[in-house]
């Protein structure tokens, strides 16, 4: 990726950090301390967190004389570079109520000022400029789970805490009645990102796949769609089931996608705007793995390989522009939806049947990058497209996103094909 | 316990309410919410746990049209009443994000001004008191709970954040060198509560026990003398600890007690008033049964039964006068201690080698306050004395404080025994 | 204890030690293998460990020259005692599958042989015989553990094979409709082993413990009793139980005793003759502490005291003799009942409301055998009585057996107390 | 499959069967109960269940009036097919001593006799033969368990007792100073089975793959390749594990291979012939895929996926022949190996880089059937190639073997491969 221009990093720079403090406006302190389960880090972790990035990666080793604002918070705020020095237990992490919020919100203003220092110098700015935009996309990753973790932390309190009026979730689908689908015939496709435009390292490998020719639907499954599986008993019928997905549906007792709830006979389901009946026209979100497969099955159709859902993307979505700076980063989703273009962006993640593995020709990166994506790359499964929590920047056809096959937590749903 | 002026009542219910929010005053939001460990409660559920108490057991059943603050709190701020309706799960109170702390607090002034409302009227006064002083006592043990419990919170923070600046644990040991020991000899002796101040049920059923002549320390053990436990390998043999005790020890690798760490070859440990060296003179504090048991069999000593300590207590120790207002709440220990008096209680609390039981005739309530103490009386020992963190009125002969054999967090300490 | 022929303990060694094999008659060489809960072992690691003591304990130390059958097997044949080498992890007792049973019956028939060759030795006999009888009471400890070890390796067998088909459990109870009480005054009583007889450690100690009036019923509790309990809803409400209880008995889903099962709306459980219905008559068995306590609470009565249950053995039941010689081993109960006895031995164990905690002037030794019974000293609860599978030796008013609250897998009953 | 002789059926039927009991000769009873984790099954259980394999489905469906041994085994040898009623739970299979040894081998000569009865006849023979060849694959593959799950218990025993004296596991590799590759073309290959011999579901599917143009080792890593790594402290870098692997190495304290002890500082290992000295120039084997894919990245190199290993073994090994009667089932591996051969098969199971997901075009039989393999496709590695426990009909380029990252107690061994 190429910047001509100083001022526009300086502007994404500042653009994407207030954004992230903007998405905690609805909090209050005490929603930022906690970690319910895992797979969620507190709010002001993730403030923390993305802050020591740019003062480990980027302050310490290019800014001259950079004083830390307190080097025994790099202990608290490292993730899971095991190159960067001793970390807290991640299971921990909901245990520190120090640093509080507004300690951590002053850290912030001290690094963004000593950020945009660096960022005026021109000579400075296009040696960084790679690790800036690194730092900035990593920042938008940790907003996508700011918005997550948000809605798992206030979703399972019985008081139902309401995080914004108006719906920031997605809304109805068009056309949802029929079953329409995308063919695509047999053939070597081309896989992965090509382009200088920034990517993480697990979409390089440019390369060919051979796909056999299928169909895959043009838009998502909906809340009605998988309501009628959860009527005819879906969640008790191990026919249905991967054996590892049967062993987790009876030991959680899962009844129904996360934050759902029957009430009074009827089905209601927890969304950032608060408690309300499910919304039938809706994509059905928040189903793990295991779900999304057996509702597959139960359809007698699968769940498309990320290769299948890429080729599609490619050939029936509109491109998302990526803009060469980042000041987009405010506008979300949803992306206007034509009535002519197919979606396959921006709603909520999609299950494939593809496990996250390195692509042709990857190379982990030496240094502390290198932790970044490759060594998780085993026992997860790729989830395409992007939710209506991935900021703009993250959406495009080759991104790879991954999770265990039990996980909920995140906006994940179904999008189903058939061989031809 | 006889009240004979109202004023009297409604002074104690302001003093003790208002001491449990000023004990939370050094504290951040953010380290209200959390419950690092299942023992631990969070502060902020203290405080509305406590006032729950007052709404739930008099405003809503002696108040005529009360108007609950909100239904919906009972859910989540009654801790074990099975009587009481539905509860949270313990181990998820840690989080709950919401109520917020100012929630909270406004919770406590609506409930307090309700109360207020309800002291002024003498006739319904004298018919509830029995009822607010239990709340009082109640809101008491609550006090301590929340010291030891913002302890853990704070001290087992990487930054080790001071809570007070003076020392508010115990100070130094007088005559720490000699080990003296008063005798006592056989005989039948009184145990239990006598008289008509508080007390709770299971200090009741005044009755008699055989005691063997026996001598016991006038003193508790110093961290000087522990610290000789620790160098001559007591944490390393076997010989000293009881079967579960040494399945304790390795599994989690306990080499001190809570809060000690090793810098630099030199024992630290953290207090309320911040990390520090060792006090070699202070009593040793924060061990579990099984450490208390281990060093007293080190010793070649034991500990004393709850009766050998209740009747020591009893005939060597002044008596702390129980008053029939509460407003010595204010005042907490260390208790004055006068050259010919030997110190029995205030300090740590004191392990002893009984296990909690029923006394004889003990009879548990019908009501929801039958799970206030009788439901617990199974695998637990028994304290005596009363700690740092300890309110006055909670500090008699008769109180029996109990916790499991392995647990470290209360400030527990260690007197010992022997025959004669 | 004082033996004055040689004769009578080379006999008792030989009765003792055959009765122990003769128990394992009916297995198949598979069921000597297996440990399906950490409470039982392997019926051939019975058979190895006994052997073990006599080899580890005598031979080694007063046999010149002795030869070990097999070095190696002290790792897998030491069962708790650290002083003694390393020992196999106790969960894994069920794994290994060799030493095979012929193995460990050559192996026994090796020590057998060497111990005759050292009894028949009067001068070296007087040296050993109280370790060679204190080997004797250990082996027949293990005998009765051989048999509800056993009971349960064959009673969670869907299968149910049949022990023996004689009814070796107890019979049914005389008097059972009504509920008739012994009472016993106030007053200093002596509790403990008195004389020279053999007795275990934790008996010694002959103290004085005052007791306040009480009466305690001249039977046990019967299935029918029992049984009324459970149709009252008795595993269904909290109030009857402990709150540790009210946890087990819904973690575990406990709804019966153990080996009780329902079938076509009727209780049959199984017994050591097969699956069968329940006998009503029988006294009820296999209650935990737990299940004791809750009936006792749902009858508005309490479980006595070792202390009340020692009193009144002592005062109202036959003495079992305890003769010098140990060839009544081979007799087992029940022990006869004679029309003007009351019964307190050999049915069931019955659970006091009292701890295992040291006797006053209890001394732990300071060898190996200090690890008998001492450093289990917590969190576990007194049996007093003996049941149908405790070998006669075992059987005296003084006798401390002692479990967790939980277990269920002994011949665990239940008689009720109360205070006049 | 298409057999014409009804004599060779008959005769395989035998073979195959006999083989499963010779395996067990050298056993001791109690060596066929255990369990010791949940993925070894006991050795009598896996004579059950592969004979209850033929009564279930094939005699109580095929042979008129056909009596079952005894209906409540099914019960207990149900392995894991949902459909056919309810199973014991997989942890308990270790703590089942009944039906014993001898009573399974009763249980199997009867099927046998059954089976021979139904085989005589030549309609019915021609109409169950597809299930009976299914029945002796099935058979064969859990000979290869047998193997596997003898030499775990055998193994964990501290005895390490001897399996059999001539070792039956692999002998040294040739070559294995230099490491040579096979180089294959970028280009559009063949994937799966095609013919009409007997294969599993997970086979079908022949279909096509991309492959990027890549080199494969010609051999197996060595032990003394392998022990470099751990020289090289392999087991203590976090860079070259993933990032669950790393967890696993630390939480286990893994340091080596399974079977693996260092002694007086030389590395041994437990074969199936005792404990002996690891032989440098065998195989390495019983490494998790956690292992070989560190070992792959220390080297920096990769796995070959389970296509380029497929390819690569089609264009350069000699096939095997897939008889059609299985007589062969008598010989084991190793596979005479000639000069000019490369050597893919029957050493030990190769781990490849791909998760265990459906061929295109795989659908899963709606029967019991079904439950074979596809609802195992999640979470698993594919392995390659067979091993020296694997008999013969189970040795094929398109055969697919899976198990978890974690698995280490089957024979499975380290290929390398890089792209050109």
């Amino acid at each position: 990726m190429i910047i001509t221009e100083t001022i526009h990093l300086a502007a994404s720079y500042s653009a994407t950090r207030n954004k992230t403090v903007s998405l905690c406006g609805p909090l209050r302190e005490e929603d930022t301390v906690v970690q319910p389960i895992v797979d969620v880090s507190p709010p002001k972790w993730h403030l923390g967190h993305s802050t020591w990035f740019f003062e480990n990666f980027i302050l310490s080793r290019f800014k001259k004389d950079y004083k830390h604002f307190n080097k025994s918070w790099n202990y608290i705020f490292n993730s899971y570079y095991e190159s960067q020095g001793e970390r807290i237990l991640r299971t921990n992490r909901g245990n520190l109520t120090r640093p509080s919020f507004s300690e951590i919100i002053t850290y912030r203003k001290y690094v963004d000022e000593q950020m945009q220092e660096l960022l005026v110098d021109e000579a400075i700015a296009l040696k960084i400029q790679n690790w800036v935009i690194l730092g900035l996309q990593h920042e938008m990753q940790h907003q996508e789970l700011l918005v997550t973790d948000i809605k798992y932390i206030l979703g399972n309190n019985p008081l139902f805490p309401i995080y914004k009026e108006q719906d920031i979730e997605f809304g109805a689908m068009p056309n949802t009645t029929g079953e329409d689908f995308l063919e695509i015939g047999e053939g070597v496709y081309e896989i992965g990102f090509k382009g200088d435009a920034f990517h993480y390292d697990n979409e390089t490998g440019y390369h060919k796949a051979f796909l056999h020719a299928y169909r895959i639907m043009d838009r998502l499954i909906t809340n009605a769609e998988f309501l009628k599986f959860i009527e005819a008993g879906g969640y008790e019928q191990y026919q249905f089931w991967l054996s590892e997905g049967w062993e987790w549906v009876k030991k959680h007792r899962v009844k129904a996608p996360l934050y759902w709830f029957k009430m009074d006979g009827c089905w209601h389901n927890y969304t950032l705007s608060g408690f309300q009946k499910v919304d039938l026209s809706a994509p059905v979100t928040h189903v793990s793995f295991f779900e999304a497969d057996a509702f597959a099955r139960w359809k007698e159709m699968r769940l498309p390989t990320e290769f299948e859902w890429e080729t599609a993307c490619k050939l029936f979505s509109p491109e998302i522009p990526q803009n060469a700076n980042l000041l987009e980063t405010e506008k979300y989703s949803p992306i206007p939806r034509t009535k002519n273009d197919f979606q396959f962006y921006g709603e909520v993640w999609e299950w494939t049947n593809s496990s996250y593995l390195p692509y042709p020709y990857y190379k982990q990166d030496k240094g502390a990058l290198g932790e970044y994506n490759g060594k998780f790359m085993i026992n997860q499964m790729v989830l395409k497209g992007g939710s209506c929590a991935t900021p703009y920047p993250q959406i495009r056809a080759s991104y790879r996103n991954f999770f265990q096959t039990d996980k909920q937590w995140q906006f994940s749903g179904i999008r189903l094909a058939q061989y031809l």
